[in-house]
């Protein structure tokens, strides 16, 4: 520790108490590793506040002594965003002890939830009023409200109800200066000059500290159905998309698996079946839900299905006919990556493209990339509607065990320079964190690099806020 | 013409051609004056470029020769944001040339229209692929897509819609710096660092000059229902706006109006007449849509308000019968303003506070407003569901001919502190321009004024994007 951050701590533990401020190694442990256990960083102490005052009071000694801060909520990010520095030069702000739910409105259609708030925990909350927030991923347990403001994260939802960018209705944050921005009022409409809760949705902490988020709700669902097709190719995927959205409001869920994903998760996983008897290239798991009880959506959507295979859009479907089948479908969508890794090593790329271009881009992009680098099994699935697909390179069988420290930094280049030339995002929705930061710089055009610098050095001119994330 | 603007003017004829650049006082006249004729403005020329190569070329030009630039769409804005300073310094950069519709997809639901394209000509040209843009406004036919984008544009139909801020899905800027923006790949998910198009939408020209925009289409409407009904107050329009909402998610407008201003309309508007027979303290017009062809949503909305009319939430409503009638019961809504113009001196104040506080907001304004100003009269009308309403004051009819310029600043002043004490904000559609600077300053926190200084500090070193505009 050195004598600036030995100081800090002291400071900081009269004035806070020995509860916002965490030392033991032990205690530590756990947060200063990247959930996906690739990233080791190292932190002289945990700051855990409790309040928005106290950010402000953390904030302002560390910009004093010069010391960073690294933010974090449940550190189940994806590109080490949240990680710290491997040298102990930073502190690691948690603030998962900021976790109360301040308000929520079902009249207003608002929540407003600190940042320590954890996903399932919100979303139950706001289930007993009768409403819901319209957002959910995997790591819904453990992830946090200003986690996923600050990553600007997506989900399976994002087809109708838009990535948090949509989802926030404003944001309460220390800047880097030490001054709180207020936007919880949740202001339909302010025409107050730059977008401040905008620039810090997706900033991965490194315009300021997130504290608190309004939320937008939605009402509750009524009623919902999961179906399953099958499809010769992603182009017919996309097809049926355009097909059920002229034709409902109600889609809001639309992700593509190949034959291959689905095989696998039957190998790996145990108690998955195939949804449909027939062998399908590639497959569509749908969700359509309503709010308006009485809706008979799933005849809806089993006519409209019906029409599909008519216009032979489709080769095959099924409606879930329990909520147990309905489950089981999202389990073979959500246990790819499991099976994948069960198989052997994997590569993967969290890519966009615009939409109309991804059923191209998929079977491109494959064939491209097992034709440079023989023997790999390259696919992709997920949000199609969204234009966004994890594109997944697998080692075959006879590769080499260190194949991912051999060979992963070339295929990714390789597949980064596919994406880019389509005019896609090599981050869709897992931010840039440490991890994507040499090919966002290796990419980006210089207009956006030096805007980005310019707005980083100017809200954080002494680069206390997450330094060595995002910005190249 | 100072030496350097002559220079440039050269500089520009020379490699830009003479349609790119005007200098004659009769072509310039109409857009260096404000529509409502407020603020005059001067600009030695009004440079008109066709391509975003050309604008490039005006922005490495301008910022060489240390001449700022004034960007201007339709010239219909609110708050002179778009008019140059008096002294000439500045030159006009009109982007009516720019006026190409690049793209429509109706599958990707996707359009790209230049920064000069009219509202009215993007929404005719939408329409005819079975889709809509669902923004409209007053001056429709005069107002431009990258006006629209730059000052964050509202309307009637945020309520289901929301802001350009929601509908924009990507932005083609040219920086301070002369370098290009391009954020027209229209992907949906992007977490590539801070959101550049955010930053560009409502920056009123300060940060760059938008010169396309990749807009986001829903389907076409296959049935639209308008109905009116009577209140006794502004908390019982609320509560049928919640009662509706509740019940149907067909409702796209709804806008609040007093008896007062229907009194104005009906005296001052040749051809209008009251929806209701009755007399009521309060109206609403509702505007409900569908996209779905064959569902009776007529039928659904009179049903309803039946029910909103037992439950004694309203006092008596009725259904338009005809186009004709719909728009009749529109028109009413749309000439307040003119009434009131024509009625005498007004003051008109654009702001929101948040939704549910709305109600009271309009009542205790009202009542507090006329105590302290005896002889004025005021009312809010508008957006209820958006929290935003157009609260207006107007002179009294023994007032003297100079009251707007005796006593319109301290009117404001006081409006703008009731606003800003109950949390909300002194623009809400209209942006700051130079007509709210100075109350900008005032009112808004010391944070968010240094976080907006910095910003453009970072951006636009040189200043010579739209100077005295929005950023106090």
């Amino acid at each position: 520790m050195t004598i600036g951050v030995a100081s800090l701590v002291e400071e900081l533990r009269n004035s806070l108490g020995p509860k916002a401020v965490i030392t033991d190694p032990r205690e530590l442990e756990p947060w200063v590793t990247d959930w996906r256990g690739r990233v080791h960083g190292a932190a002289p102490a945990m700051l855990a506040p409790a309040s928005t005052e106290e950010v402000v009071q953390i904030v302002r000694s560390a910009a004093e002594h010069r010391v960073p801060l690294v933010p974090q909520g449940g550190n189940t990010g994806m590109s080490a965003g949240a990680t710290p520095p491997a040298d102990g030069s930073a502190m690691l702000l948690s603030m998962r002890r900021m976790n109360r739910i301040r308000a929520i409105s079902a009249g207003d259609r608002l929540a407003v939830a600190e940042a320590g708030v954890v996903l399932a925990t919100l979303n139950d909350a706001v289930h007993e009023v009768g409403m819901r927030f319209p957002l959910t991923l995997g790591a819904r347990g453990s992830c946090t409200i200003g986690g996923l403001t600050s990553t600007n994260a997506g989900g399976t939802q994002v087809l109708k109800f838009g990535t948090m960018r949509s989802l926030v209705a404003g944001v309460e944050a220390v800047l880097p200066d030490g001054s709180i921005h207020n936007g919880l009022s949740g202001l339909k409409k302010d025409n107050r000059g730059y977008s401040i809760d905008q620039l810090l949705i997706g900033a991965e902490g490194t315009l300021g500290v997130v504290t608190a988020v309004a939320l937008r709700l939605v009402p509750a669902v009524a009623a919902r159905v999961v179906a399953w097709a099958g499809v010769d190719d992603p182009r017919r995927a996309l097809e049926l998309l355009r097909f059920l959205e002229e034709r409902t409001q109600s889609i809001e869920g639309f992700e593509l698996v190949p034959q291959d994903s689905l095989q696998l998760v039957l190998k790996h996983v145990s108690g998955t079946r195939p949804p449909l008897s027939g062998v399908h290239k590639w497959h569509v798991l749908i969700e359509a839900t309503t709010p308006e009880a009485g809706s008979n959506i799933s005849n809806e959507i089993e006519r409209l299905l019906g029409l599909a295979l008519n216009q032979e859009i489709i080769g095959d479907a099924v409606i879930a006919s329990s909520e147990a089948q309905a489950e089981a479908f999202w389990k073979i969508r959500d246990s790819i990556s499991e099976a994948e890794r069960a198989e052997g090593q994997t590569l993967a790329h969290d890519i966009s493209v615009p939409v109309a271009d991804m059923p191209r881009f998929i079977m491109d992009a494959s064939e491209q990339v097992e034709r440079a680098f023989p023997g790999v099994i390259a696919s992709g699935f997920g949000h199609l509607g969204d234009g966004n697909i994890h594109f997944h390179v697998r080692a075959g069988s006879h590769a080499a065990p260190d194949w991912y420290e051999a060979e992963g930094a070339a295929i990714t280049r390789f597949v980064d320079d596919l994406v880019t030339a389509a005019g896609g995002s090599i981050s869709a929705e897992h931010g840039i964190g440490q991890l994507k930061r040499a090919e966002f710089a290796r990419l980006a055009e210089p207009g956006r690099l030096h805007a980005l610098r310019a707005i980083k050095q100017a809200l954080d001119p002494l680069g206390i806020m997450n330094p060595g994330k995002l910005v190249p």
